[in-house]
């Protein structure tokens, strides 16, 4: 993996811990220009300030420059707030004085949804690869270094002593700066960094997460995309953040065509197929949030809790009602709030005297804001199925000492769902001071805690199997290939598209090709009754509609009868297409029918498609994503993913089909994808019949289109 | 619907409505005894209030009695906390006393899963039932009569001015005083009333809510329920408040087996099968939420917005993030964003002047905070299309105040999506105080508002249809029954299950009984070729398993065949089983296969259940659920609402099915639920074969169960 150079890393390495900072546009009005001067000088005892504009000679009481030429430095960041038809004139100047990174604020780029203006935009992007000279933005609200208390961002927004594990990169700078930090502050979350990264001309998010995933005092990386400049680049990038164990927290617009379009219209970005990137989230790992309460206390719960060695919860409260909703929520989402052993029951009970309920969850009434609480607590946490302790309540008198004391002791996490008012200070105050994560809501807390339990359980499998890769194209297999592009047709006929796929080790149906009655005779006598006749052509891709098919034929004359019937319907429906004869087919009964397909998204590549077959994946929309290539284990979860798949399984006393086989045949053809990117435009095998366990899978129809 | 008596209402609006307050263990210490003192004193300017306590003669001072008796006048309530076994004591001299209504702070009741608790508990609703002495609790924290500021709570949470719209009634006292009261505070969000129903040996939340109905200061009701105590009551609260257009907003536990376990521990109630409690909210237009912030907010929401006049949203927002956002989650819910008509378009570009987007959601920067903003907010309100305006912004400088001016002034909702900080004051003070309903989460705000529409085009449904009723049972239906019951046997053969339902207009396939293979053969030409033979037997439920089904016979020598076969297979499968003979049975194809069953929950009575056949609703659960009976509308919303019912739509260019005549049968297998409710157990018809349309359906198999 080669997509990030120590030299880029380097620019951003500068952008974002700068010793020095000029601001090109910088005014005393508190306007962009105004306000970014304003946040960097907050800094200026670590860092030296530069205003450049040479209508002043003194900015906010600082000198200021006509031009970055005239600086008596080469400044590790330029922020750039003028006009956007002057920017690329003071980048110029930036690269003569060997400036370290640019972020600009400047807007008027491809957001106007212009040609020129999207010119304009990529010859930033040149600019900033060729001279090295990396950018953010433009169209951006520029950047922080929280844990520094190093700000260069436009907006009138800042906020000192908030550093904490997070560096959280967006692409609007206005959720950035706005809901996000506000949130934060309330929350008493902090951050790393916090960058904007507005129009994407040269970096991105991918790109600002691949260093965040090398500083020590970031644990989470959190993100609000509109849409992917380079969605490989992405994968890229949650790979190794999987790797090293940083979850990557994001918020992804598209779920709906709304928030698409919206996206698209403001950003020139597009948000792409939900169901794919849903897709590739879950692949690589990647938490998806909905909103920006979720983004701040799932980010604040991932960074600071360790890995749960037990999927159970703990839960203990002072109240009834409130336990109650909790665990009906914890259990909603699919957690489990394990039975307590006696031993704790006991040890609780002699706490509470007759008074609550010792269970799990626990309503330990007054005794939660009691001395004996941490005798509760501790009872609750120790038990060995209890992975994750949650405290509901208000926090009143010692309890948030005694949770944080508890917490400093433990080797398991400790969560608080705080039940009393957001705005109180004592208590709250103290948690948010220790990083407890802190939740407000019951469905909160529980969607937070299950994201958590499926990122460590989806990593340590990661690590066990490791990110699929594809074996290269074999020679037989670019022989195949080839031989079929040179039928100089984009569509492949049934016997074609299934050479294909055999090449690839995909078992097909037994057929031969037959181009009289006669000859289709000959091949169901040497392939045995009963068979199938279809139609084979290019040119007719829906041979049922078309009347092409016939299928459990038992004799010679049904054949024959058969072949003049297809040949006749075939040439009726198409009279111009291209008809070679007909495939004479094996007829596989006593299977169950799935389809496997595969399709090229602009920005993820290969996808691979597994679903039921027949009606029921159109009505029940049953189907699994993945990117491609797959691992066996990958294929085994796309089964098991789809309901329908259950059929596969022995459902009702049925015979159990040959899942092992199938599983092999989704990682084969997953790796076809890869191996063909670029040539195929699309695979479907529709159907697969997946026969008994130890009898595998066939092939049945399939339909190949190269691009 | 006599459910509800005046003299129930009478002494219920005593206890809501007090103008003297007894507190039977009243204590000069701030314990339960000592706060509801507290709290029932911050009213003594207008409420008289009595401390009873024989060991004081005055308690924070004031003149303290022995007892109820020797009060100067009769109470209007009683609050009763002394230990559990002196409460009935207490009522006694209540009633001695003439005192309107009691709370019952005590716990020590059914809540401690113990008989002789609960006898107590239960002795206490009858005294209630018997005196007129209506009773809140026991095991509860009391109430509040917020709007004229009379609380009598023992919690220690009260708040001053929080008077507003919500009538707020919860089993968990602790949640009512507790998340739900700090929370409201929080943001400004007001009550009538609040009450806290603990074990309700008396009056539940439905008898609350009844009152609430008439209560003209209260617009929403909102409840906190963990199991009903009577279901049937709630129904009909709900029916009225449809009538009334008083939504009722409610948390329910029991989304899951962990709340549903938690709840029934703490409080001895039962939560039920939620699928059937969620296809009853639905049914009765009750608004479930799942958590505190969503109670409070769409309470909020629908008591101070009009009723949407188009589904349609305006969103305008300072930022392209935060807007995209909004769409995008909004597009999620279900709900739309439509197009701006082109004058509404060019109205925003006047103001935006090349900055921003003119769009729906609009971007429009910092117009959003300008005196400009008005003309923008004007320009897509009066968009015929857009029946609600959601801001979305931080409400800095005028911008609040101008959406307080403009709802002021439209009859369309506006709605407020808060960006900025929970603790900022400004702004936000001045929307709460408005009563403009704020959100403060896009998703939270698009759910709500999906919520909103969806209650008012529920509501418009029903204020056309009315609710379903039964016919009464006719007399041939009711010799049926008695015919069918005088078997004396609960499960009833397949026969007679099709003569049961056939007697409610259910079309039911053509079949004999017949006793020999002669017969067979008989009723096998009277009926016509092809047939099928299906053992006859009220002992084997599971004919298929019992190899005791021949299906597509299509000749004399066939039926022969078979009837030896299916006989001795039953036999040998069930050697015991009274068997009778078979079915001849017509071949019935061509249709699509559904099931339609009942079944009896103890807390909602009969429900309906209506999925699509086969395999497919075990693998799917694809399955629609109403209680009974049900209009005629309401079976094509269950056809609907199950995704394989598109089969019968036409799916695919197949042949559509006779929906018409299918939503029929489910509005008499609704009438017979009701009828038979009493003694039906349970009845299953799987499958109903839906023909193609004008067809009809025809009940191939059926099984009906008595208790």
């Amino acid at each position: 993996m080669t997509t990030w150079t120590d030299r880029q890393m380097a620019s951003i390495h500068k952008m974002l811990n700068p010793h020095s900072i000029a601001v090109v546009g910088a005014t005393p009005r508190m306007q962009y220009g105004g306000r970014l001067l304003a946040t960097a000088l907050n800094a200026k005892d670590r860092v030296r300030v530069y205003p450049v504009n040479p209508r002043y000679d003194e900015i906010m009481d600082v000198k200021s420059y006509p031009s970055v030429t005239a600086l008596p430095e080469a400044p590790d960041l330029v922020c750039i707030v003028v006009p956007y038809h002057q920017v690329l004139e003071v980048l110029q100047e930036c690269r003569d004085k060997d400036a370290g990174s640019a972020v600009i604020i400047s807007a008027g780029f491809s957001e106007r949804g212009e040609a020129d203006r999207q010119d304009l935009q990529d010859q930033l992007g040149a600019f900033a690869r060729a001279s090295g000279i990396r950018l953010c933005g433009p169209n951006c609200l520029g950047l922080a270094n929280v844990k520094d208390s190093i700000w260069a961002s436009a907006s009138s927004r800042m906020s000192e002593g908030l550093g904490g594990s997070i560096g959280m990169v967006c692409q609007s700078g206005a959720s950035a700066f706005g809901p996000f930090l506000t949130r934060a502050v309330d929350n008493g979350i902090g951050f790393s960094y916090i960058i904007s990264t507005g129009n994407e001309a040269d970096l991105d998010f991918a790109d600002f997460a691949r260093y965040l995933l090398d500083d020590d005092d970031t644990r989470v990386i959190a993100g609000f995309v509109e849409g992917f400049k380079d969605a490989r680049k992405f994968k890229a990038v949650a790979q190794l953040a999987a790797e090293r164990g940083k979850p990557i927290i994001l918020i992804k617009i598209g779920r709906s065509a709304l928030g698409a379009q919206a996206a698209r219209s403001h950003t020139a970005s597009l948000a792409g197929d939900d169901a794919r990137y849903e897709a590739m989230f879950k692949q690589y790992g990647v938490i998806r949030v909905p909103d920006y309460d979720a983004f701040l206390e799932v980010a604040q719960l991932m960074a600071h809790t360790p890995k749960p060695v037990k999927p159970g919860l703990g839960v203990v409260s002072h109240s009834g009602g409130i336990s109650s909703l909790t665990a009906d929520m914890c259990g909603y989402a699919g957690l489990d709030l394990p039975p307590l052993s006696q031993s704790a029951l006991d040890r609780i009970n002699d706490v509470l005297k007759g008074f609550g309920w010792a269970a799990n969850p626990a309503d330990v009434t007054g005794f939660a804001n009691s001395e004996a609480f941490p005798e509760i607590m501790q009872a609750m946490i120790n038990e060995p199925e209890v992975g994750t302790l949650v405290v509901a309540s208000a926090g009143a008198d010692r309890q948030a000492e005694q949770v944080i004391e508890l917490r400093d002791q433990s080797d398991k996490g400790i969560v608080f769902l705080w039940t009393g008012s957001r705005a109180a200070t004592a208590g709250l105050d103290k948690l948010k001071a220790a990083r407890i994560p802190v939740f407000y809501l019951p469905a909160s807390l529980a969607s937070g805690l299950k994201q958590r339990w499926d990122y460590h359980t989806w990593r340590e499998q990661r690590l066990m199997h490791d990110f699929a890769t594809a074996p290269a194209t074999t020679a037989s297999q670019q022989q195949t290939t080839e031989r079929l592009q040179s039928l100089g047709r984009r569509t492949l006929s049934e016997s074609e598209s299934k050479a294909l796929i055999a090449a690839w080790d995909v078992p097909v149906s037994r057929e031969e090709r037959a181009t009289s009655a006669d000859d289709a005779v000959t091949a169901a006598e040497r392939i045995g009754y009963p068979v199938a006749l279809k139609v084979e052509s290019p040119d007719i891709l829906h041979k049922t509609e078309a009347g092409g098919i016939r299928l459990g034929l038992q004799d010679n004359d049904q054949v024959r009868t058969a072949y003049a019937a297809v040949m006749a319907n075939a040439t009726r429906y198409a009279p111009e297409a291209d008809i070679s004869g007909v495939l004479v087919q094996e007829m596989v009964s006593g299977g169950v029918e799935v389809i496997v397909g595969v399709a090229y998204d602009d920005q993820l590549g290969p996808m691979l498609l597994f679903g039921t077959g027949g009606v029921l994946v159109e009505v029940y929309q049953d189907v699994a994503l993945r990117c491609c290539p797959i691992t066996r284990p990958e294929a085994l979860e796309m089964i098991s993913e789809v309901k329908g798949a259950r059929l596969l399984q022995g459902f009702r006393g049925q015979t159990p089909m040959d899942v092992e086989v199938l599983a092999d045949v989704l990682v084969k053809v997953s790796h076809l994808a890869v191996n063909l990117d670029g040539s195929l435009a699309e695979l479907d095998i529709n159907p697969l019949l997946v026969l008994p366990a130890g009898l595998g899978v066939k092939a049945v129809d399939a339909l190949a289109i190269f691009k």
